[in-house]
């Protein structure tokens, strides 16, 4: 069938909005009719090219909300109509890490998705005669999509796909690295370090968690507001200081705090995100995505005397077990969406919403088709 | 009074043997006559010259067995006679620390202890006139030494001296931070770094655990017979292959271990250790200490993909309430010590007991007053 994408032919070049073809389904696959899409930052590190994952021609989007179109050969988990998140971490229940009970890292599609393929070794899209590559297995700035069915969460039909859409990546990650990841306790003291989508849910996270006191880090001052409209009981622009801002977060805190969280994915933050962790507990998260090849470095001391360096990616959530949850608690009110999408914009403006982006103007733009 | 004692009057010279002078007990602290102490890479290290710790001259020595001799105002907990082992991880359980449940990192006498004096900034020892710093809160190589009341666990007067005082240090370390730090569960898969004391007190612990595989890795094979007896199911030589060591436990692992421990101090082995660690769960722990300014590096895409890296210090164990209970457990049979022993001298012998150490001919060598 046809369908309005917009495609990368080439890094660092703006997408071009064409009309693909996409081909059926697949056994064990689902064509999704894609409502509305985020525009995430990942999105625009693999259209920079700097993504060593990334494969030109390529049709990106992994933030995105539909409606089951038609379902593959031996599909029984969902059905035309349904309304699904598409997940770049998928979740078999049957693969080593699945059952392992201690990570969301489903190892099932993970080697053809990292290729840009769907399960099968081959692509469902193709423009003027050439195949286009799939991303992150969601390829969700396509109105039409194929997607594995293991990498589908179904929903509830009452949610808005134009704001829970948010939910297949940015919001769900931070606030699932508080509480999955890190686990953070009430009274706890919690620095955030980068004020985009990630960071601002983790600062949402953090208040749910009922943390006594939630550090704001940013650079950029505009974005205070928001963040302590979110829950931030304070908030530090590393730029007002002429000391590093772990010692800065230090002495505001007496020593450190218990928890911090790197949103940012620049690795000297990672360290002053480490350092500014309380001797003898403190645990860092990692959740922003470095650079190809970059590397953290610390003094083993700063592990040797107590601290914790961890990672997270999409929060630690299960995509078809929690995200259904996730979206009750948005219905609930439990979570903010909405104040989060700054921006509704056409599907045709993507690359106005790139723009945004970029600028620092947009917290998340929403495409819809 | 009078006491034998080894002095280290500069870094890089051997020990001199001398009779010092040692001052009474001022309040809170504890005069206690060592009966027997083991000699560990970190006396060593210091006496390198190479620890920014290290204050000259001193006297060194930190895995002691003793017998409380006199006590000073205000001591409760011990009275003359008890028999002790002396800490250099204090507990006092008043501070911010000890209070917080999450860490052995007691803060009472850090501050001095790190400036090689007592609480009130003085030192009880000296020398044809000339003052010299204490060790670690403990400096077991001399007859007579004075330690705060924190600082000080009572033990069973049952127990050897001149074994337990192994569980002063290294032995202690080893097995708690299997326990208290990394929390190694039944069935688990172990990677060892290091088969000095620590690394071979970790394999014991490991097999405490009911680890289903433990993993011995050291360049000298030598080892590797008393690795096994202690619980080693494999033991691996990185000179064996041409491949990272990391990339051998891989594969060996099937994706690589549950946990692993650096028990050298080797920052390029801290981050071995890291990477053998398997995708999604895998957690390492840092033991061994690194040479000054050194750093730890790897790509955050290692911990973003659910590797931990942590650190232990003294095993996270709280000496004052929990050596006991590991006395207890050699007296029992279930932590073994004797044949850690691989070397019992008479004090006078201190520099063959160092000799030894750095040749890797001696687990420990055990001095007797």
């Amino acid at each position: 069938m046809k369908s309005r994408a917009a495609v990368a032919w080439e890094s660092g070049k703006p997408l071009s909005l064409e009309e693909v073809e996409v081909a059926p389904p697949k056994k064990g696959e689902v064509l999704v009719r894609i409502v509305a899409t985020g525009v995430c930052h990942t999105d625009a590190y693999t259209l920079s090219g700097s993504d060593p994952e990334g494969h030109f021609p390529i049709i990106l989007g992994h933030e995105g909300g539909g409606v089951v179109e038609e379902v593959g050969e031996g599909v029984t988990s969902v059905k035309p109509g349904d309304h699904v998140i598409p997940l770049y971490t998928a979740e078999c229940g049957e693969c080593k890490f699945c059952k392992s009970g201690k990570t969301n890292l489903c190892s099932s599609v993970r080697e053809t998705q990292g290729q840009g393929v769907m399960p099968d070794g081959t692509s469902r899209f193709k423009c003027n005669g050439k195949e286009l590559f799939h991303y992150m297995g969601t390829s969700t700035f396509s109105e039409y999509t194929v997607v594995a069915e293991v990498s589908l969460a179904k929903v509830s039909k009452e949610a808005p796909l134009d704001k829970i859409c948010l939910l297949g990546c940015g919001i769900t990650t931070g606030i699932g690295a508080v509480f999955n990841t890190a686990k953070v306790e009430e009274g706890s003291t919690v620095a955030v370090f980068g004020l985009g989508a990630i960071g601002l849910a983790v600062i949402q996270g953090a208040r749910m968690a009922n943390a006594s006191r939630i550090i704001a880090i940013d650079i950029n001052p505009s974005k205070f507001e928001f963040a302590k409209q979110l829950g931030a009981t304070e908030c530090v622009n590393p730029k007002d200081y002429d000391d590093p801002i772990q010692q800065v977060i230090i002495e505001l805190t007496d020593g450190g705090v218990d928890y911090s969280f790197e949103c940012i994915g620049n690795v000297n933050i990672m360290r002053s995100a480490l350092e500014c962790c309380h001797k003898g507990w403190g645990e860092s998260t990692i959740i922003g995505v470095a650079g190809a090849g970059e590397t953290i470095e610390t003094r083993p001391f700063q592990l040797v005397t107590g601290r914790v360096w961890r990672g997270s990616a999409f929060g630690g959530v299960k995509g078809r077990t929690q995200l259904p949850g996730y979206v009750k608690r948005y219905m609930d009110g439990e979570i903010n969406l909405d104040d989060f999408v700054t921006h509704d914009l056409p599907f045709e403006k993507i690359n106005e919403a790139f723009d945004l982006l970029h600028e620092g103007k947009a917290i998340r733009s929403v495409l819809h088709f």
